[in-house]
């Protein structure tokens, strides 16, 4: 079963998305503009406040249900030696998850948000893209789905993330196809592959470009040919954050790729999402130039599995923090600029 | 009463302080290496944990008891309209923070640390630099034990910042002092101050070099001519801090200003501090850069009281809760690298 019956469905569901609330942006502003600081001082945390105020359409904004999705897919392309680690890590990571002894188990905890890690098929992996798409229309499909049902409709936040051995060479494919420039550009070291891993994975993504030539104007159907089931979810739970007004972080390099399509397909597709991180993926940068998105930290992470996101929602709950919760200068007694 | 009878005295406490743990920093790099996350992937979380663990001189780090230290003083120097603000907003803020009003009142709780804020005769502002010293001896090593005094032995991390309307021109004529370069090189906005303030903060500035053109040289005596009581007690509470194996964050450009003299007396002079972030103040890059110091974040803050100091405290929450909860490979039966 899937909420969208086609690649054409699913596009309209991707236009017709609605606007953030601009009266609830500028009772925010109002509000940042009367508390105790000078005007500006506190940053990028000022900016935050509004924008969550404008996507939860209520000021002031909340993060009492910070909740953090976990995609996981495998890739048949990650038989190319395209990775440094093998297939298999990809369910074990998922029953490190379950055990609670990733880095994202404990940065879920660190910040008060909930967990919740949804493996994709992991004995099906997809079709190894250099010869064939990924993913026909239809396991695309149920893969958005599955990412668009896993967003919880009273959410204040979602953190999205991913886990799947060989993914950094999807997600580079994805963004070739999508931007130009092949694997030289878009190829980098993934979870730390070398010399040689990195000519195979580079060779690969050319090899996608030619073999998929004809559908990479169309980028739902790059999804479906170069991606994974945990992008395509990741897509799909992006598309129901939007259309639910909720307002979203993207992790590293593979999340900002999963989503990239909806920005090209609507020009504001991603204005409810807010770049986590910069990835030490070199690609990273590069794509979120591209996407005009900007990173609220540089920490040099490269681990995915919505790491990255996780620690910037610390720095939006300090904004909701402040914004909340800051006296004003008429209720403190703070004499104003001279 | 104070801990140090003389400039001397204090130059000697400076000079002879502890080196961080060698064999803790060693045995955090041992776990680092072990947990199920591909090498480095974590970035500068991996570097913040093992560097917790050599400035705490134990592994795990722990960040049970994060003190939050706001150290506050008036200035001389503002009435020359250096400031966008009038000198009373010292001590309207002092009152704001006590009754958790304040930006660092909501982001101290939001990182779970405590929280004291430490005026320092407030109504004896310190003397007009570009006349005078701004402290005498006994004056600036008083306000440098008041912040010596304020660091608890058991603390696990100490932010550190400040308030005082015109101390950003105190600063500046630090940073002048230490590095050179005059007004135009150091003064920035502040708190917002318009171009007619900017061109007196610079020229204050400039008096204040040809006024104090012989003690240059000296670190000490540059933050007890041009410094603020503030600062001086951001001095001595970061020399206590490492006399006391405690590791610190710098706020802004003011607390980094007057933390400067520490790594001129001894190059490893801050080497238990982290700079918590880059502020909108264009100086306070230039001064990091000077200083060898990476700042964590840069979020366009520029507001002090610590608050960029206590954004950066959920970084290494972040980093700890890594370090000290993730599985190792062996733990979690997870295959390493191919």
């Amino acid at each position: 079963m899937t909420h969208f019956p086609s690649f054409a469905a699913l596009r309209t569901a991707c236009l017709d998305v609605p606007p953030g609330d601009a009266a609830a942006a500028g009772s925010a502003a109002d509000r940042n503009a009367a508390l105790t600081k000078p005007p500006g001082s506190l940053g990028r945390l000022e900016d935050l406040a509004i924008w969550l105020a404008q996507w939860q359409a209520r000021n002031p904004p909340r993060l009492d249900r910070i909740e953090v999705r976990v995609f996981a897919g495998n890739h048949g392309v990650a038989a190319r030696g395209v990775s440094a680690f093998p297939a298999e890590v990809t369910a074990q990571m998922v029953a490190n998850f379950a055990a609670g002894g990733a880095a994202i188990n404990q940065l879920a905890a660190v910040a008060g948000a909930r967990l919740r890690v949804v493996p994709l098929d992991l004995d099906r992996p997809t079709a190894d893209f250099t010869r064939e798409p990924a993913m026909d229309e239809d396991a695309f499909l149920h893969a958005v789905t599955a990412g668009y049902e896993n967003v919880p409709a009273d959410a204040d936040l979602v953190c999205l993330g991913e886990m799947g051995i060989g993914n950094t060479t999807a997600a580079a494919a994805i963004a070739a196809a999508l931007f130009g420039g092949g694997g030289v550009r878009w190829a980098g070291r993934g979870t730390g592959v070398d010399d040689d891993g990195l000519a195979r994975k580079r060779a690969a993504i050319d090899m996608a470009m030619k073999r998929h030539a004809g559908i990479l104007g169309d980028p739902l159907q790059v999804a479906a040919a170069l991606g994974g089931r945990e992008l395509a979810a990741l897509l799909g739970a992006a598309l129901a954050a939007r259309r639910r007004r909720i307002p979203i972080l993207i992790d590293g390099f593979v999340c900002t790729a999963a989503l990239a399509p909806l920005a090209l397909l609507r020009a504001d597709g991603l204005a409810h999402a807010m770049a986590a991180h910069v990835s030490a993926e070199d690609a990273h940068r590069a794509l979120l130039d591209l996407l005009g998105l900007k990173p609220l930290v540089d920490l040099g992470m490269r681990l995915g599995e919505a790491s990255g996101a996780v620690v910037a929602a610390l720095i939006l709950r300090a904004a909701v923090a402040c914004h909340a919760g800051m006296a004003t200068f008429a209720e403190a007694g703070v004499s104003g600029k001279l």
